[in-house]
């Protein structure tokens, strides 16, 4: 994992922008931008160790790359053993694949005010993609299913996530606000090409 | 310095980004893109230190950010005292803004198969803002005008220009083919407005 390639997520990336400037409405990039995350994570050669170190604290989110407008931007969200989110929404919409070990999902929904379980937990395999969005499902507990190593997925979002002014949802349904931000100053550079032709 | 706000070259990269959308031609990108620059560099409030060091051997090229599809590219260039560039060609359109210090612009041209220079030599005070391009004159060499302390200025591409493949011109007009590459392998992270809203 030390010698890894930016290429595939350089790809990822520019497939997912060529998309978008189809102005192509939610459904077409849930699907169409689901298969383009679902290639991507179908290896793991490519994610710098920096981006994927857990804490021992709490999960963390490396951004990997924001769209110049913020149409999307690219997450890896690492859990170490036992960790997961608190329940939370997203307010736009969102691509979730496994790259590394495995997650359970456990989506909720509001019901007369209240927050109920929307459906069983189910577990993530590697290579899984799954989608959020206020359409769709927007809410849910994300937690790492492996008790004892990281589990790490990539996500992808109709906006610049960490700014987005989402909820964080407590038991009886109550909304705290929440901004996430991101866990790293620093960026991977995928655009340095001359690197991979001297390689 | 060590407190920057990313907020200048994120709004930049924002501003620059719905300029293109709107699929101007090349005039009204310099023009239009070169105001946009022209505030940029108007203020030295911004910039890591991670990306304005100078190297002792050689000038340094820091990827600051890059479009998703590569429409356009952001870098700051730093030059040690006495350092210069080769004389180089871009290919594609380019905005050359300057941040700190000053530098010395040559333009040459091909006039018969000969490299001959295309007027004077002359001197970018800090916040003056300059372009390139195969349609206006794209071959130049770029020295800091400071034999005492670096320089800085920042430069926007019309492509990923570390990946370009371009030239360096040597004396009798001959090219030597070239791909930049970048001096850094990680990029500020620009989009963490959570961490401005708290600070
Ligand atoms: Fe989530
Ligand atoms: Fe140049
Ligand atoms: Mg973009």
């Amino acid at each position: 994992m030390s010698h890894t390639s930016p290429r595939r997520l350089r790809d990822f990336v520019t497939a997912l922008a060529a998309l978008l400037d189809e102005q192509p409405d939610e459904a077409r990039i849930l699907d169409a931008g689901g298969a383009l995350l679902r290639d991507l994570v179908a290896h793991d050669d490519w994610l710098p160790d920096d981006f994927a170190a857990p804490d021992p604290e709490r999960y963390r989110q490396y951004l990997l790359h924001a769209d110049s407008r913020a149409r999307f931007s690219v997450v890896s969200f690492v859990w170490g053993p036992g960790q997961q989110t608190p329940i939370h929404d997203h307010t736009v919409w969102g691509l979730i694949g496994v790259l590394r070990g495995a997650e359970i999902s456990q989506p909720y929904r509001i019901d007369g005010g209240a927050l109920v379980a929307d459906g069983p937990a189910h577990r993530l395999e590697r290579g899984t993609v799954e989608a959020v969005s206020p359409r769709i499902g927007d809410i849910h507990r994300v937690s790492n299913a492996l008790a004892d190593r990281p589990s790490v997925s990539i996500h992808v979002y109709g906006d610049n996530i960490g700014a987005v002014r989402r909820s964080v949802l407590l038991d009886d349904g109550t909304r705290k606000p929440f901004i996430s931000g991101y866990s790293n100053n620093t960026l991977p550079n995928i655009w340095d090409l001359s690197r991979e032709v001297t390689a």
